[in-house]
């Protein structure tokens, strides 16, 4: 929201200056998922968005602080586009359907040009440990948290049986929504995201099944 | 193997230098899965191995020469230190098994600081198209096929339905590496491996599962 990518305390911009802030940071985020944080040079971006060198030094003191403030434009980004595209009263195993249907159609809409910002962002930086992967990593488990509680909405409903392994569904489920980034990044092929949806429906019918046979066979109230 | 990484034809290289030319392109394949292969600079990579930069031209005309050979590289290091470690008599179910950890061995020896090769590299990769992606995306192909000759098999002989959907199965298969891959790299943490075992091991529970209580109902010589 816009506290949150207010510029810092210290600066008082004006109205028009977090307009700039802001305009630069959607370039930039969209840049960040071809090139790479890393690869968001102030000068490069200053001549992508037509605006002085001095203009955008103005907004960002240092290279790190430009980064940070990309990714936190993203994580808004995708918190309109993806989490509030499905509302609170959705919830359980329609919730997890939803959050992944929603995943997948911010990869159709290509907000981003490489893919999701976090999972395209993230497999380029992980071998570059710093205050930028971990601010990734911290929102990739923001990310995780939905399917977990989503996951145990469903357990605590019955959708799912008691002994279900929610970390273990999670590592599953958002394994299928990396994998179909990265392929639909290069082959732009729909097929694939096709193949990550029958991928988690998959993993939740594996899940729901186990309580189906094994709840038939034993009485509540086991040994 | 070593007539793959001799230089082209039209240089005839003295022995030593097609070991300084391995020597290169070890260091350049173990330095692209942390900087990318577009961050292999000719200079930077004369620099770490200790040779003059003349010297590294000598041996690669151009940066996409040095890229594609980095490639091929990475290839044969994958092949040795993962395919042909499952030899052609592990079939089936078991071979696909066999495949997983055999991948999984590859990222707990760090054989590359960045996780594998092929998954990182092509992350980093995704949106830039050329001829250095077409390469990795063919081996990346090469890897894939090598799960789908397996199952092919499980399905001949019977460890899976006839109707089982090799492609999908693929799609989940390399989802969990992938998700692996990149959860390792940044954690270390083995945990996330066994995921990716126990993750594999449920796909292929289901997909066996399926002939389990669907063959049980038919019998052989279905409508």
């Amino acid at each position: 929201m816009d506290q949150n990518s207010a510029p810092p305390a210290s600066r008082k911009p004006r109205a028009d200056g977090i307009e700039s802030r802001r305009t630069i940071l959607d370039a930039a985020a969209r840049l960040a998922t071809v090139r790479g944080l890393g690869g968001l040079s102030i000068g490069d971006l200053a001549q992508h968005i037509g605006m002085s060198k001095s203009g955008l030094y103005a907004h960002f003191k240092s290279k790190e602080e430009l980064e940070l403030a990309t990714i936190d434009t993203a994580a808004e980004i995708f918190e309109t586009d993806v989490i509030r595209k499905v509302p609170p009263s959705v919830r359980g195993l329609a919730r997890v359907a939803a959050l992944t249907e929603a995943f997948l159609q911010h990869l159709v809409r290509r907000i981003f040009p490489g893919g999701c910002f976090f999972a395209t962002v993230a497999a380029q930086l992980a071998s570059h440990p710093g205050r930028a992967r971990d601010r990734i990593m911290h929102l990739q488990a923001a990310w995780a948290a939905q399917f977990i509680v989503a996951l145990r909405q469903a357990r605590e409903a019955g959708e799912l049986p008691r002994g279900a392994d929610v970390n273990q569904l999670v590592f599953e489920i958002t394994a299928m929504m990396f994998r179909a980034n990265f392929a639909w990044i290069v082959t732009e092929d729909e097929r694939v995201l096709d193949q990550a949806r029958v991928g988690v429906k998959n993993v939740l019918a594996r899940a729901t099944g186990e309580t189906g046979t094994r709840e038939k066979r034993r009485r509540p109230g086991k040994p």
